[in-house]
């Protein structure tokens, strides 16, 4: 289960841990401002009796990104087209790397939150970027070969972000513990493009943030 | 450049070099355990005055590999199948990151020294995967939706060791420093894979290896 610790992989990782057995959370310490991420992460983790994996690759070496470049403003919510806060190739990176835990230990499913309905327009969280890759994984990996590719689950990618907010409150996902906003001070900015998309999901669904309370 | 300092991204170094504008070398610290590598591809990056940039990414925390895990042997020449050496999506991941590089620096091009002809078996290598790797690289990326996605060159695929041998001396390739060893001795071991189909390149090709001077 790739767990960044925001809204979307927590109700991921509640369905996961709901369907499959012997739960691996993969978490990724890459450089990013926000690091209450990571701490929610392991909280979320924990709270599933999960095996945490946090895997250390520092993207901030080549930037690109307001997520791991300071001197990259995070823009305002509502910004046209592709944002700032766009991390170059983050979740191929990212489910690269989940295909290679996936393959080192027997996994035969890998779960992704991602979601293309209410989202920041990143190009890497369309379906027909996800469709592509499992093709392509399929092609990489030994398990392909063999002819048992590794599943790629993508439980939230056509619904909206009040859908999520109901399916986790359904599910009993930890969303107290779950942390959206891209700033990194002590309590979501409210203005940032995450913080808006997950006051909609909780407006649109009728239900308090619990995370605010 | 994905460079790992062996003998196939050393020579394809060179034709980047030749060919292109701007070179940064890519290599990756993934826990292998022939360190030797890095050094070589400290030399050859600075050899061709090229950029160097260093990606560290623990593949030995979830092993699965004789490569980064010292509790498996690296086998002998000759093993049928997939060997114990196969890294799981070493190739995925290192062209993933490649590709965040590139977009990142707004680099047109990654040059990868992948082989399939006088190579291990590893699935990765393969033009099946690397074909559909660009398709799924270019709907992840901000560049591919702007219509100018990254170029992925491999002009190694289907040549066999003693051409990329032939190749890498017509060009002018620093073979001196290339390292190919799976092992991690001072000297290379002359029995793994590496060393055999290194060995064989040379001698079908008729060239003394000056990395065994």
């Amino acid at each position: 289960m790739l767990l960044s610790g925001g809204l979307d992989s927590t109700v991921c990782t509640a369905l996961a841990a709901r369907d499959h057995d012997a739960l691996l959370t993969l978490s990724f310490d890459y450089g990013q401002r926000h690091r209450a991420e990571l701490e929610r992460a392991a909280s979320i983790a924990r709270h599933y009796g999960a095996e945490q994996l946090v895997v250390s690759i520092d993207a901030s070496q080549w930037g690109g990104s307001a997520l791991t470049d300071p001197a990259i403003a995070i823009p305002e919510a509502g910004t046209e087209g592709i944002p700032a806060t766009y991390v170059p190739a983050r979740n191929l990176i990212f489910l690269s790397v989940a295909m290679g835990v996936a393959e080192a230990r027997d996994a035969d499913v890998v779960v992704i939150g991602v979601n293309a309905l209410d989202y920041s327009g990143y190009p890497d969280c369309r379906p027909e970027f996800v469709d592509s890759f499992r093709i392509t994984a399929a092609l990489a990996l030994k398990r392909g070969v063999e002819g048992r590719p590794v599943t790629i689950e993508t439980p939230l990618i056509d619904r909206t972000k009040a859908d999520i907010v109901r399916l986790g409150v359904d599910v009993g996902a930890p969303l107290h513990l779950s942390w959206s906003c891209y700033r990194d001070g002590s309590v979501p900015c409210g203005e940032c493009d995450a913080c808006h998309l997950r006051a909609k999901g909780f407006a649109e669904a009728s239900i308090a943030d619990p995370a605010l309370a």
